[in-house]
């Protein structure tokens, strides 16, 4: 583990990003030493930075943090974490605060395999998310609606959990996005108001356009996701799984799903 | 600074402090070595633990850290940042995690004396507050909503900003909650959707039993701020700033501002 490039694994307890989650993150694959959409990771995290007026750090910083890593571990995980740093007292952005940049490597978690083609049973939380037009859609360091549902699913013996909004809006997985599949259409729900756009999400819908497949993002409610054909949740380290049971809704069969899973799986896209 | 009761200015990169912003914080005064107010800020900590399933240190622990900051620095503020410590890979809560205690004393902020007799210039934050009940009244440490409102005051050169919620609610302040007087009767936001249920408050409520005020705590619109006959702002810190003014809302006199500031400042109170 690194942080500002330097081995370290601690942080100054003063770093915004403890007392404040003052900060964004990424979490994504390392193969062989190759950073599948690396380029799309980075662009994110450049985002995500500028929504929250941190500085992001070059991407050749980033990759030569991660290949002074690589050197113990080629395959597994990498997270980059990036703080607003030791800044002064109080909530305020102020000018000069300084980023805390944390890269890290782990190996890739035990997974069982057949989540992939059989599917997962998704547990429907109760815990409903709020909206915050200004940080939906950015993957930052306030986490505790995710820590909380998260927990949801974990005592319910399931790998995943469905995120509602307070409206009745069908959003998310805890740490992943959603798609819907009907007739010949692909629809994924509106992160305008909460939730987390992730690499993966866009990487489906690359996959719709060159298909030629429509894909709408929209507003979904628990109701609809009753009448799909298929559904899954994607996201960059578990890649993509089917849902085969959720409150009410249940799938055997998942032939669109696992077509898109074996197009995400190949690194070439 | 304490990091677990021993000298340390750092804490690991794996906390889930850091990583999920999961954990509580309380920051009080301490004067001439003793703590204002100390069991009120203790239950709201074991409180805010609770609604988190952290584990909350014994108040004993807690007052031993202090204790020996104390020597060096009998006047100041006092910060306690409670986090659910390197836990597991994944948001979720688990059993096993065993908390963090981040203790310390840093020197009373330099405050214009003259906000407190005089009061202050409010600027009416364009951030709006997301509902989310489950986090409600919690002094947590997912606070980029602050972190954003905060920005605004500053750079708008003023001491405080107004927080309204997504339904055009008035809330609090960025790091203080609210008070209006209108006739013989204390108003103060409903907390249950979100913002942050301070000490300050509770004492604030309990002058008026102790007077025999009426304290409604409801839904106060910002166009019933403008009726009020004084408007003022609490925290811990600070004390007791009046609202001098706010988007429209001017006034010079704060009569029954200062007499429960008054009040509050009498620490046998």
């Amino acid at each position: 583990m690194l942080v500002n490039g330097l081995p370290s694994d601690s942080v100054s307890t003063l770093d915004r990003g403890l007392n404040y989650g003052d900060g964004v993150f990424r979490t994504l694959l390392i193969r062989q030493g190759r950073l599948p959409s690396w380029e799309r990771h980075y662009l994110k995290l450049q985002q995500d930075c500028a929504a929250l007026r941190l500085d992001c750090p070059a991407a050749e910083t980033l990759l030569g943090d991660i290949a002074s890593l690589i050197s113990s571990s080629p395959d597994g995980v990498v997270k980059i974490v990036i703080t607003r740093g030791v800044g002064q007292r109080g909530y305020a952005i102020q000018k000069g605060d300084a980023a805390t940049r944390i890269t890290s490597i782990t190996p890739f978690p035990q997974l069982q395999a057949h989540y992939s083609t059989a599917g997962i049973r998704l547990h429907r939380c109760s815990l409903k998310l709020g909206h915050q037009p200004r940080l939906a859609g950015i993957k930052h360091l306030n986490r505790l609606e995710n820590v909380l549902a998260a927990t949801e699913y974990l005592e319910m013996g399931m790998p995943e959990g469905l995120l509602e909004d307070t409206d009745g809006l069908v959003i998310s997985g805890t740490r992943s996005n959603l798609f819907v599949i009907r007739g010949r259409t692909l629809y994924t729900p509106d992160l305008s108001r909460c939730g987390v756009a992730g690499v993966q999400r866009e990487r489906v819908m690359d996959w719709a356009k060159e298909q030629g497949v429509e894909c709408k993002v929209t507003s979904i409610r628990f109701e609809e996701l009753l009448q799909a054909d298929e559904i899954f949740m994607v996201n960059s380290v578990f890649g993509l799984w089917p849902v085969a049971e959720v409150d009410g809704y249940k799938r055997n069969e998942h032939p669109i799903s696992w077509r898109i899973q074996e197009w995400l799986n190949d690194e070439n896209n």
